[in-house]
């Protein structure tokens, strides 16, 4: 993987930057900007990490990730200071539309939508999109590497953590023999694997092991659909929320036969948010984009107003395969 | 990992093998015995792969499985023939009690029971028994770089297989930097992860699926232990067998305060099979074999003769934290 001499540049000669990343954020997000941050530290830089979010709290273990700041003091103070975007290649994904910064660098892996100018449309002095990269720690590795710095235990934790989210830890179709290299190297600088396995998968509340019981239970397969729900009611009877529900969705594929596993969650108003995750060719993003909503090819969601038996009826003929 | 040189003279020498493994086999056991297999054919051997239970279903996307042979013709034939026994170190193991062999070499990870005779007292006349390495599959594989054999995309998938299951893909305390660096290796070699991990965990029938509902619904949590179990009744039920219960006793494991996951699964004989997996340092191996059965420090089992509230009981005694 080629870094780009420019950006190489720009974070050797500039002395301190604010780096922020997309809203909502999860591992491979926090885990690049950490990692980036402490690396530039190395070279006496100044870094301001932003997440409007807060930091999910089974991230908690990722080192330094109380950096991250959610409000920024003076908006003047910014407009001085050069950008680095990481995992995300808008500034509205970040959060911070119509900010000003002296200058910007993109680092990310998400498609790009290039408007009307083309790439020249695209956000960004500097942009380092790599669609094809696993995560956006990978290049966040590389790009490390290339300043020569020696990677510490604790970006060592981050970066891993990064490309273990965005790889299943080595189980989706972008784990190339590169990925389980750099793991590899991760690994020996001092990041555990077990250790960060652990946080990501093994760290289920009671409540949330109940609710998920639950949801199996309501399991229903037409054709190579599998339905399951969440109601508010169900939440009440577990002591769990919305939040408890991540990674819900995808669940139902481990069945054989099944190519579209279709969640649906009771939201407040008696909406249903349905979320969509398919197995190999089967794209659910254009379904999503009919219904008002977006993703990618196997991962994609909107909102459904009806009850929950219209709501089935609407997705099975939606899903008609 | 240094291959022992006489069990490289050993294979040298020889012109046929008998290669045997562990009844019950998971993909450790399958695939570093076709992965050598294969190997041993490109120096022109001949070998007989045997395996005395059937190979699983979910197991038949490896590549030669259907080499092994459930049934010895002829007993005479075989005492002429220098035995292979892989990821396993007693015959018990291998449902090959009482048998007699030329000659014979252990390649294995499980720890041996050594005898009153100390390490003369365990089996096989060249004995390569590393319980420090994460899977079989890694012994095989540095013993086929040691031959100076070019694994091929077949060996690759066996090999990647092997270490996938035993790591959980690189997801366990056994995971280090040595097999990422292996695990790309394979993957350069061939192996596609994706694919191997589809194929691990995303082939569950639907009935499987239901019983697997269904065995969660009996979850308990006695202060750090959660019991689950399957019953003789609950196969019937969802039409399933003891074969479609793999991996259900390591799930538990994601309830963040849970240090051991207990499984219970009803034998035909009224008795339970225990299986015990526990996080970190908690050693269940000591447990297994007060009660006469065996494993690892994070995964053991045993029998055990009583109804299921007694097993119960007798288990939370037992693992009293």
């Amino acid at each position: 993987m080629r870094v780009p001499d420019e950006l190489i540049s720009f974070l050797k000669n500039e002395k301190k930057f604010f780096i922020a990343t997309h809203i909502d954020p999860e591992g491979d997000a926090l885990g690049s900007s950490l990692a980036l941050s402490m690396a530039l530290e190395v070279l006496d830089k100044e870094t301001i990490l932003y997440e409007r979010d807060p930091v999910p709290e089974f991230y908690h273990y990722l080192p330094g990730q109380d950096r991250f700041k959610r409000y920024i003091q003076s908006l003047t103070s910014i407009s001085d200071l050069p950008l680095i975007l990481l995992d995300c290649n808008t500034l509205e994904r970040a959060g911070l539309e119509g900010l000003k910064f002296k200058s910007s660098a993109v680092i990310d892996h998400h498609e790009a939508e290039t408007g009307k100018g083309g790439d020249s449309g695209l956000f960004g002095d500097i942009k380092w999109i790599v669609p094809e990269a696993a995560a956006t720690g990978i290049l966040v590795f590389y790009l490390i590497k290339e300043m020569g710095i020696k990677i510490t235990r604790e970006m060592a934790i981050n970066l891993y953590s990064a490309i273990a989210i965005d790889t299943g830890t080595f189980r989706f179709g972008n784990t190339t023999a590169e990925v389980l290299r750099i793991g590899a190297e991760l690994a020996e600088a001092g990041a555990s694997p077990v250790y960060i396995s652990n946080r990501l998968y093994e760290t289920w509340s009671k409540e949330r092991f109940a609710l998920f019981s639950m949801t199996l239970n309501t399991l229903e397969i037409k054709d190579s659909v599998a339905i399951t729900y969440v109601s508010q009611e169900m939440y009440k009877k577990t002591g769990t929320g919305p939040q408890d529900t991540e990674n819900f969705p995808s669940f139902p594929r481990i069945i054989k036969d099944i190519k579209v596993s279709v969640f649906l969650r009771e939201l407040e108003d008696k909406s249903w948010k349905v979320s969509l995750r398919s197995k190999g060719d089967f794209n659910v993003a254009h379904i999503a984009y009919r219904m008002g909503g977006g993703g990618h090819k196997n991962a994609a969601g909107f909102v459904i107003k009806s009850d929950l038996g219209s709501a089935k009826d609407t997705l099975l003929k939606l899903l008609r395969l």
